[in-house]
């Protein structure tokens, strides 16, 4: 068995994933060369600084300054990629690593779904592999469970809570009671969200996630073009009271469904979904995923969506599947059989609605909206105005209809004169199994 | 790619399960061959009657009336047992197919949980795959998980809904407050449970599947000796209305957990779990898995248990992992690397604990009730005493105590003489993620 030479590692990025990689690979050493049947020896790490106190001691392995050079190590078999980034020094690492043969382990989102295909249709001509299961959900091995455990499956739908910064907004401010700003102050000041949040809070980071993991379901190319993405900046602390009120919670979730033969409808945006379905339930930073396939039903999976250790968690799982000589495809299927979505435009989209609008209180406002609401078809499912300070705030549900007449529907409001701010809109995902 | 010839399949018992297997084989043909590198062709059949209507066409398949032959067929290089029963034919089948160089696929638990190292041995040595995904948990894929996903991490503790049976009777009991035999019956009579439901509600079945569990999480040898099981019968409407006044739901649950450096907790039994935990959550037939690692944290999967698609979801997809040549010893490690576990006595288990006791209404009975538990270090969480019909009811929780204790003070109560039948003691598990 010790016949095996070691598989040999360059790891690109020490950052808070970086570091955890480095830990689970040498406090566990006799656990993986079990696993992976060989010895997982890291041989190069490469970071930007190579002074900085990482509480880890790194005199073992050479270091490059460019992480670049790693690719052209001949002491290196796989390269890890934790440095981040659609494009620069990330992108030309894993190109150039795939280039001279070597295997490419990396936890980059912004890289697979801007440049996943051109990437696996690299590998696949090298022979190599290219893993990325750290890219979405951190902890919840959604990648290796589609490639594996439900491989019989052909996928209709999946649901996820992919951004554990908005999921950890929404549930405070759900159960604080306190307002958006206020709670991602807090989250800024712990560490939980970005200086600057707009990957995570205007949904851009869970589109990412969704890209690729709809290529795994569907075999489309991940691509971010004509997904709708719509992140939680206009959700308000009077919409969360007001859902769980209607036995709803609120999320920042991912859809990416089947409609008809060939389409796809593929989305991330804010839902009302019942609280007694489990997505609904996710609390606090934990991500999940819930997949309808045809053989299997419904399953559903939860756990932590990022931080140092479930993150290396997927890259050092990934590294054992190199290990263990995986011939699959990155994206299952060869990247010469992925095509590209076939997206269902948002006005085609059938949901029903939540609406919170902030009126004149004055005689007539109610009658011109619901007849707003005849006129485009619609049909209200509940309806509670209130008074509040200098007006009247309607809130509602509607049944199922298209976007588009929605849309419209909106429009005329604004058009009545008689609204004080712009109209909050959010759909509501149901919950079947 | 059309230059790999078929994987050859033997699919052996033509029952629910078997008939699923063959539907997804023959609807998604092309899907899988996509998936899996080649085609998965069936070539030959057997089950116990060839005659009966199973609404499928079996003409293009050889038959085989003695399931054993399909081992020694040369058109066959997977026999995927869905016989079922730890001895007979079915562990016939597979020794002889595995001794032929055939690889088998199973949905097996009792002949896996019985003689799972023993057959590990004998397909690692003839360079053989045996896989038995169907045989825990049907639709959730927990062991490719184990296997794949979560390689990187120790496990230390593992809880899981096992048994769809005792989940549909436990939940239905909960929701509607009737007695366990009128539940039952019921799922006797729409086929959720079997005339003879020992198997069951006994918490066997239970038992193999976390025989099974524990041997991929902890590298033990898969056994049942030694194992704590307790089934659900002593679970009266009183114990679970009681139980959701304090916040708790009753379950039945497989537990394996680590203990100290080498020992391993090994129990299936009822418990109160708190309501707001994942697990105590789990609705009908639904089995649910909560596998901690150090690495990853916590991850919570949950599926259908059993059934026609769901099961042969991970059937098929074991032979998809067969057809791509996966070269995975069986438990993960070498069979040879299983050791027998050192498993706790439940004497030495410490939980908290709920009791109903039965107690005749006169003074001082609560005293000397009290006065027990304090000799023998119990410490009352809560206590409710009840007037019940002839005598009363006292309901209570404990704090965490070692069983022996628990089991010395049942029996000095019951000593007492006071008591109108025998104590119920069910165990709380803690909700800790």
């Amino acid at each position: 068995m010790s016949a095996t030479p070691p598989l040999r590692l360059g790891i690109a990025g020490l950052g808070t994933v970086g570091c955890g990689t480095l830990e689970i690979l040498t406090s566990q050493r006799d656990m993986l060369r079990e696993r992976a049947g060989q010895e997982l020896a890291i041989t190069a790490v490469s970071a930007k600084s190579r002074g900085r106190d990482r509480g880890i001691d790194l005199s073992a392995y050479a270091w490059e300054d460019d992480a670049t050079r790693l690719a052209a190590r001949d002491d290196v078999d796989v390269v890890v990629e934790l440095i981040g980034g659609s494009e620069g020094t990330a992108r030309a690492l894993c190109e150039a690593a795939i280039d001279a043969g070597k295997h490419v382990v990396t936890a980059n989102k912004a890289l697979i779904a801007h440049h996943g295909a051109r990437l696996a249709a690299q590998a696949q001509t090298r022979g190599v592999q290219l893993m990325f299961e750290a890219a979405v959900a951190g902890g919840i091995p959604v990648i290796q469970l589609m490639r594996y455990g439900l491989a019989a499956n052909r996928f209709h739908r999946l649901v996820g809570i992919l951004n554990g910064t908005c999921n950890y907004i929404l549930t405070t401010m759900e159960r604080t009671g306190r307002q958006f700003d206020d709670v991602l102050a807090e989250a800024q000041a712990l560490g939980y969200a970005e200086a600057d949040p707009g990957f995570d809070i205007d949904g851009v980071d869970a589109a990412h996630k969704l890209a690729i993991l709809s290529a795994l379901a569907f075999g489309c190319t991940p691509d971010l073009d004509g997904m709708y993405v719509e992140g939680i900046r206009g959700v308000a602390a009077h919409d969360i009271a007001a859902a769980a009120d209607l036995g709803y919670a609120i999320r920042l979730i991912g859809v990416a469904q089947r409609q008809g033969d060939d389409a796809l409808s593929l989305r991330v945006h804010p839902a009302l979904l019942p609280a007694e379905y489990p997505i609904g339930e996710v609390d606090g930073v934990y991500n999940a995923v819930h997949i309808f396939g045809d053989a299997v039903g419904d399953i559903f999976i939860e756990g932590q969506g990022a931080g140092r250790m479930p993150t290396a968690s997927a890259v050092v799982s990934d590294i054992i599947d190199v290990a263990r000589g995986t011939a699959l495809p990155p994206f299952i299927v060869p990247a010469s059989a992925l095509t590209p979505a076939r997206i269902l435009p948002m006005d085609a989209h059938e949901s029903a609605y939540y609406l919170r609008l902030s009126v004149e209180d004055h005689p007539g406002v109610l009658a011109a909206i619901t007849r707003i609401f005849e006129t485009h078809g619609i049909s209200v499912a509940r309806l509670i105005q209130r008074e509040e300070e200098g007006g009247a705030c309607i809130l509602l549900t509607t049944h199922e209809v298209r976007e588009a007449a929605m849309r419209e529907a909106l429009s005329a409001i604004a058009a009545l004169g008689s609204t004080r701010a712009a109209p909050c809109m959010i759909r509501i995902e149901p919950g079947e199994r």
